[in-house]
């Protein structure tokens, strides 16, 4: 099968074995596939995120020096079961799932690992008990968004608490609209974002911000509720981030770092302890806030093909990846690898 | 009167004139005042919490260039009252109160302060309604320990969520020592304390501590109990300790940050958004807490006593700060301006 293959610190097109499904697994046809930002950070700083995870212990490093297939925000079809695993859904059934294999010693992630192939492949394996089945009329583009909406649902379930909190979205790419819509759905409002991007302004208010700005111009900061505990979503991942919430946030904010920072980053610890600020780190989500978030793509929810700025095959997966660079053009480029 | 003076760098032992109290403020003998690590730090750091406090609205940062006694453990006895302010307690009572001042435009701190002198000095003044009346039979010195224990209090309290937590403290000075205190009186065990110093671990024990140990020796870490969610108290505040607390953590932690690190620290995200960790700023104590805290120490709740390490004068400030460098010999030292 060909696949777009992360290769000695580039991206090239190739072909590699079909997988074989073993027991509790599936085979199936990647429909459409996100590009992640995450992916993009782990194209550019790979070395770095190996040196980490091999850091943590439990975590499994990819090894640079072999192959690796990137893709987490998938939907696909049902091809083919491995032996003894109840066929739940049958051949052709379109499904979604979180990009995790479930293995006898624990989950292993799917899309930055030698052993799963992510969706940025024609075929690829999927955990049998995790599929959950795309809802008949919700577009096959639209269903490949539940991952990057769950992080938002998953990263707005940890910031609010009480849910009368003022939110301030930091950053409107992906994740920063995902966190909008999830806060638009809870009714967490008003919600307030801010982007450099005029077309992310644009999209900031299409997901359901209810006051957006240009950080060069005004203050977001400045427009946050001032009698609310203040939520600040940090969802840009960059050094320099973090430290510029501490310093801007006011007393007692909850600041829920959503932006995959890789790099060492510098604080100044003075600024959290003088407002006594609370960072939540977040990453993913739970089977719940996944399932829930098909759910609410397919009800409608949530604006989606606005989201969608790009179709490529597999030939367009590095070009791709220098194009989002720019979010004046782009915000979700889905890759279909069987075009 | 006389003072221990903070001048050009240096501790001083100098005179000024008496305070006078305004409507609202009582004029009191300082009898007691702990050295808390914070004084010094900001005799080391000084420039460095002028510069932060200068960036963050709302706070006046300390004049150096002007005299500023430090000192906000204190234990005090009324002396005379500011013009048309209602007497409640008569001279001669020995009283505790938070370090503050209330002030028409918001409260001002008392020992970082060009305009109010903290406990280094014969006499100072305090707010009337912040006024505690120490309890019969309660020592000067143990009352003297509300401050610091308050900070304890309010550490857990902020920590703590459920009341099943598993707690990590780690450094077991004068701040690691109130987190145990106040772990223990909440009955959240066990406690898990790391200090280098014999004589830390030792006072850990005393304090209530189940599990201590050296961490040069031993991975405190590795005594979490590993079904329930860790609390990890970062009690000694010199940078590389909040990293170190994100690479350590087991997932799911919340890391309270009680030790003040004035200088500019370095993080890693990863660790943090890998284990969706919380970082927990905390600074000071509520009225409330601060209250308790005095009850405590009344109830002989806490074993203040093994606490006091030294008593000194005026004139043995400076030797103090300088002494205070060595665990093994002192923990927290009481300055007796009338001695």
């Amino acid at each position: 099968m060909r696949a777009a293959i992360f290769r000695g610190g580039d991206l090239v097109v190739g072909t590699m074995p079909v997988p074989v499904p073993a027991q509790g697994q599936v085979l199936v046809k990647t429909l459409a596939c996100g590009i992640c930002g995450s992916d993009l950070h782990a194209a550019k700083h790979a070395h770095r995120m190996v040196e980490v995870t091999r850091r943590i212990p439990g975590r499994m490093p990819m090894d640079l020096s072999r192959d690796i297939v990137f893709g987490h925000e998938f939907c696909c079809e049902v091809l083919d079961y491995g032996p003894r695993t109840e066929k739940t859904l049958k051949p052709g059934t379109r499904v979604c799932a979180m990009p995790v294999m479930i293995e006898a010693d624990g989950p292993k992630g799917v899309g930055y690992s030698n052993t799963y192939v992510g969706g940025y492949a024609e075929q690829m394996l999927l955990s049998a008990p995790l599929m959950l089945e795309v809802p008949n009329g919700l577009p096959t583009d639209h269903a490949a968004l539940t991952e990057p909406l769950a992080v938002g649902v998953h990263a707005v379930e940890k910031g609010v608490v009480k849910g009368d909190e003022a939110p301030l979205v930091i950053g409107c790419g992906p994740v920063g609209l995902a966190v909008i819509s999830a806060l638009r759905l809870k009714d967490i409002r008003p919600i307030v974002a801010a982007d450099f991007s005029p077309k992310r302004r644009e999209l900031a208010v299409k997901m359901g911000a209810d006051i957006v700005l240009d950080p060069a111009r005004e203050d977001p900061y400045g427009k946050l509720t001032a009698d609310k505990r203040a939520v600040v979503f940090e969802c840009v991942g960059v050094p320099g981030l973090i430290q510029q919430t501490l310093e801007k946030s006011p007393r007692d904010a909850k600041i829920v770092v959503v932006g995959v920072c890789m790099e060492a980053d510098a604080i100044e610890p003075m600024f959290g302890i003088v407002k006594e600020l609370s960072l939540q780190f977040v990453l993913g989500y739970t089977p719940e806030e996944f399932a829930r978030s098909l759910r609410l793509l397919a009800e409608g929810a949530i604006d989606a093909p606005a989201l969608i700025t790009g179709k490529i095959g597999l030939d367009g997966v590095k070009n791709a990846f220098q194009e989002l660079g720019n979010p004046e053009r782009h915000t979700k480029i889905l890759v279909e690898p069987w075009r």
